[in-house]
């Protein structure tokens, strides 16, 4: 079992560098670099979502407007798991923007899935182990009290190995066969792999079709099946063929986490971490006190957990939906992540595992760099470890393997590799390809081997 | 041969049905229906290009503002084959709007493609045929003065047979491993099939880089370059997979043409006599009057048919760039084309071959309707045999097999299939779902045997 090898000993850190305030400050002004800090204090109510009386949330839409340094109280009203009244978390992009409904029991709701479906022809894909659990659900969901509907399905095998051209080929075929026009509407149901899949073919089906989101992992719920990434991986990269393409609506029914494995749950983990780590000290905290609870899968925690990590991606993706610049601080860990992903074999570590050792490698080259403390690598080591997520690359990973796969990374411009990393207090992040690439070789062969 | 079928007598012409005027008005304002005019006159100036003396156009970028009606006349300058200076036209869509630049040795004018590369690498995508023509004059009008940029090359084979995920993937597995990052730029350099294919490719790569077209056929130059429509097709249908991704800037080098067989030649002026039946009418006039000129490849009237068919598309793309409406109109014939492709098999006739007689249905259509004049239907016929374009579908075309394929049409919309109809004077045509069944069905079985 790959998390055999996902608590081993991280390598011994190296002695802090000197400060160098005056490079900071100059760094922070460079063209290739983008610096992100916690905003401000705001006031706490900017984080809660308003409440028609007692403990009950309204249904319409509320504008995220998180502030990252708001109270992180906890918001008892979305952890009501028998709640029945969703969290909105509206992602802002214009005209394409939609709402992300959070909550317990919603796939009980049909009105809400029902309002997001354009035209009478429906394809939900989804895959082999989804569909025996949620696949008759979502179908009702779609139908009860509109007989006008039809709902198609096409279920693909199940596992990031899969995430190619030829699944991909399978719902288009499916599309085709079933005639499906231009009104219908595509619906992702199961994890990440399949609302990436399932996304960039409602991109490429007839040049754009609908689509909706239910994402059943927590690794879909606090992040893929928001802000449109979609895409499949090549045999060389992760994502390296896709689209960016907004779906209609996200539909998160917090009961599906019920059936999720307990390996899947922390690598979902992995990225609620992450928010924390590059834009959201408070949140960070929060998870530092609580989570035990997620590990012990409490609804009200996790619900908070969702909310807020919605939260802060939506905010993001408002600000910068193609990924120009801001996007990228939300792969942290990521290209140290796909390389592990990559070079191991898609399907052996969860992208969630392979993004907590990246994680690691990052906050440690940050460290080299001398632009945290160490106190923030203790803390990212102590989280992980109650997450029970790797600390560290697989064994067999090598320097040259890292070095291949991540030359090939989005985000490598005209040949340079920038990173996402950490810099200055917790909550903190640049996006850089401005840094001494004697550290990057140094936390490369501190975490390989060969 | 193909075309041995493709002077083949026409079907006898139905008695015309009786008119309706009463009806006619309803429909125009019904909501399944988009009326498409000539619009009233405007000063012959809206047409023409400014000069910035003699017979010199300026390069500055012109607003192509063309109106159907304005006076044909023959714009003398971009006929001038020695020119180097282009036209442009320009198509307008905000923050990616992009020039048309048109005109005789263009591709011995570095700066204008180099003004358009992103980066500094350049993928080419092009194919067996034209490689061995201009890959050579490309990678030098890329690359001369500015050894900075470096140039790849894909070859795919040739012919409408190959644009499919297959040979897509052998343009992803190219820019993989060339390490092609989001700063490169894709070049299509071939015809319609080169530049959906790289078109796709690079809307999907990395989820999105930058690319030009250097179309090499009539059909690309007044037609499929332009306008941002890329894609493959299924097995089951034509470009039923892909994306509206817009283009840098389009090349056109009128000299390429030079290389052009005949049948390919002709299958492009299909879609220039497109232009003239649904929204130009003196176009079509002047087509009627030139033909002769342009089989006999007068550089100077095909310099003008360019011009004059990319300002009508950039002025319906600039209106209706994801064909929510109006852009549908371009696709006159072509509802029943891609069922010729499709049907008799990819490859088999060219594109506009089978539009040719896909347009001469529609025509067949929209006079059994009443909504045309036997007199526009004689014209189609006679500028189509002067053209040496088929005017009938192939002898091996069914009923059965139009249907199939045209059920999966995009312009299918909750099962109601749409079609671009003529209706009125010359230069008008409806985009409607609203019209009687038993006149298709008649128009099918005029053209088919079984």
């Amino acid at each position: 079992m790959a998390l055999s090898t996902a608590n081993s000993l991280s390598p011994s850190l190296p002695s802090k560098l000197a400060s160098k305030q005056s490079e900071f400050l100059a760094r922070i002004q460079s063209p290739h670099t983008i610096a992100l800090r916690s905003p401000p204090s705001a006031p706490p109510s900017s984080l809660q979502l308003k409440r028609s009386g007692g403990s009950v949330l309204t249904a319409s839409k509320v504008k995220s407007k998180i502030c990252a340094s708001a109270a992180p109280v906890m918001d008892q009203s979305v952890g009501e798991a028998s709640s029945k009244v969703p969290t909105v978390v509206e992602v802002d992009l214009g005209n394409r923007s939609y709402p992300i409904y959070i909550g317990s029991g919603l796939l009980d709701q049909p009105d809400l899935l029902q309002r997001h479906v354009h035209g009478k022809r429906v394809l939900v894909v989804t895959n082999t182990t989804i569909a025996p659990l949620y696949l008759d659900k979502v179908t009702d969901a779609l139908t009860r009290g509109n007989p006008n509907v039809s709902v198609e399905s096409v279920i693909l095998p199940d596992g990031e190995q899969y995430k190619n051209m030829e699944t991909l080929e399978k719902v288009f075929d499916k599309a085709v066969q079933s005639r499906l026009d231009r009104r219908c509407t595509f619906v992702a149901l199961g994890g990440g792999v399949i609302g990436d899949m399932c996304g960039f073919a409602a991109a490429a089906y007839l040049r754009g079709v609908n689509f909706i989101q239910i994402p059943t992992t927590v690794m879909a719920q606090v992040d893929s099946s928001v802000g449109g990434k979609t895409g499949i991986n090549h045999r060389l990269g992760k994502n390296l063929i896709g689209a960016f393409y907004q779906p209609q609506s996200v539909l998160i029914d917090t009961d599906t986490l019920n059936t999720l494995p307990d390996r899947e749950l922390a690598s979902g983990l992995a990225e609620v971490i992450k928010y924390g780590l590059i834009r959201d000290a408070e949140f960070f905290e929060w998870q530092e006190k609580n989570m035990h609870k997620l590990m012990a899968r409490d609804p009200s925690a996790f619900a908070y957990a969702i909310k807020r990590s919605c939260e802060n991606k939506a905010e993001v993706v408002s600000l910068d939906e193609k990924e120009s610049g801001l996007r990228a601080t939300l792969n942290l860990g990521h290209t140290f992540g796909h390389a592990i992903e990559t070079g191991f074999g898609y399907g052996q570590w969860l992208h969630g595992e392979a993004v907590a050792a990246g994680t690691v490698m990052a906050v440690d080259m940050s460290y080299r760099l001398g632009w945290i403390d160490d106190s923030i690598v203790k803390r990212v080591h102590n989280i992980l470890r109650q997450a029970k997520l790797p600390n560290a690359p697989p064994d067999t990973m090598t320097v040259e393997m890292f070095k291949s796969v991540m030359a090939v990374d989005k985000k490598v411009a005209d040949g340079l590799l920038r990173l996402i990393l950490l810099k200055g207090p917790l909550g903190n992040c640049v996006f850089t390809g401005d840094y001494d690439r004697k550290a990057l070789d140094d936390t490369l062969h501190a975490f390989c081997k060969s």
